[in-house]
């Protein structure tokens, strides 16, 4: 696969045209790791950041007793360390791959430069983060006003946003999970969805999710009709 | 008060220094709207961005018979069509003052220059926002793998870290609202603040909440202690 449509699969880059994913992609250096190295230490000088294109990081701290505490594992298409070096700060914990891992680096001084030569690019990025920001706001303020039902139109309607306002996609976490974020148990979100079904609002299958009436679900998830 | 105080309660300004504070107030201008006043309409020229400083806007579609579909309302302290000029298109909606109101004008021409003359402003922006980001998915992450106390615990630490990490803060919404959220009922919320109190983790006033043992929020939070 090429390094574009990695890229272009990670929240700081969707934004970009063709051209600047081009322009990113020739500062990258593709890196392999072998399970249990080091990518970096805490209070290492923040020199750049990092793509997972496989494997797993896990960023962990160490207490004064010597007791490792892990803060974060990232897996493929997630950035790690882009906030210290955005911020120009030394790296804030240890990051170490979990398993045979497959990473892109960002050093920071290109990225400086790119973004130097190429203001329009940083103008991007912006937008990607601000757009996603966004929708994450709407989710929480949506979750915390609606009904159940309409809960859930929002979480799809807010998935469907996220991968571009596409009408058919995947679940981002399992049913038991999702019935749990939504404030229920996972048989009354087999019975919404089942509702769903007979609506013909979505069609699902599995993980897989396809919006086949988006202004009857949008119409649930404002609460201006009821399942 | 002065426009970097302004500025640096806003999500993408947060980052930056006193100095680039400074630097991008003096590309602000400073306007005055009366009640319904059209600030800009569907189809212009993204020139320029804007953040509220009192007063609130409607941002707004037409629907082809005419109809008004209010998209969102923002209040002090937000920005608005921050997106569209980002990404460099036209405003895709109304936009229009609901009530005496003062902005704040970025105008995009200028907010290039900026970036172009300071890469690293453009890194400390996208540092605010890629943080907010993480911030946000952690939370969605814990509500959906938590009972509701950790849940709770996960939302306050949050909103501690949105305010910057501080020990006194309010809540963002509602008791009512807040409970819904966390997918329970007030009375069982209510319960739960209760208990949090007795055990010395927090002190409540209000909306007012106040971090006595950040380090028992914590383990509540990552389902290492319960209450």
């Amino acid at each position: 696969m090429d390094i574009r449509k990695h890229l272009s699969q990670v929240d700081i880059f969707t934004g970009l045209s063709l051209q600047q994913l081009d322009e990113v992609s020739r500062i990258v250096s593709d890196r392999e790791y072998k399970k249990g190295e080091l990518v970096f230490s805490e209070g290492d000088d923040g020199i750049g950041f990092y793509i997972i294109i496989s494997g797993r990081v896990k960023v962990y701290k160490v207490s004064p007793d010597g007791k490792e505490q892990i803060m974060h594992i990232f897996g493929p298409g997630q950035p790690f360390a882009e906030v210290p070096v955005f911020e120009g700060s030394r790296y804030p914990a240890y990051a170490e791959v979990m398993d045979n891992s497959r990473l892109f680096f960002f050093p920071k001084k290109d990225f400086i430069k790119l973004i130097h030569d190429n203001p329009s690019l940083a103008m991007n990025m912006l937008a990607s983060l601000s757009q996603r920001l966004k929708q994450f706001s709407n989710l929480i303020e949506s979750l915390s006003l609606k009904e159940v039902p309409g809960r859930l139109a929002s979480y799809l309607l807010y998935l469907s946003d996220k991968n571009g306002s596409i009408d058919e996609f995947e679940l981002d976490i399992a049913k038991s999970q999702l019935a749990s974020f939504l404030g229920t148990i996972p048989e009354t979100l087999s019975r919404i969805f089942t509702k769903m079904t007979n609506k013909e609002l979505v069609r699902i299958n599995g993980p897989q999710i396809v919006i086949l009436d988006r202004t009857g679900l949008e119409d649930l998830a404002e609460g201006e009709s009821k399942l």
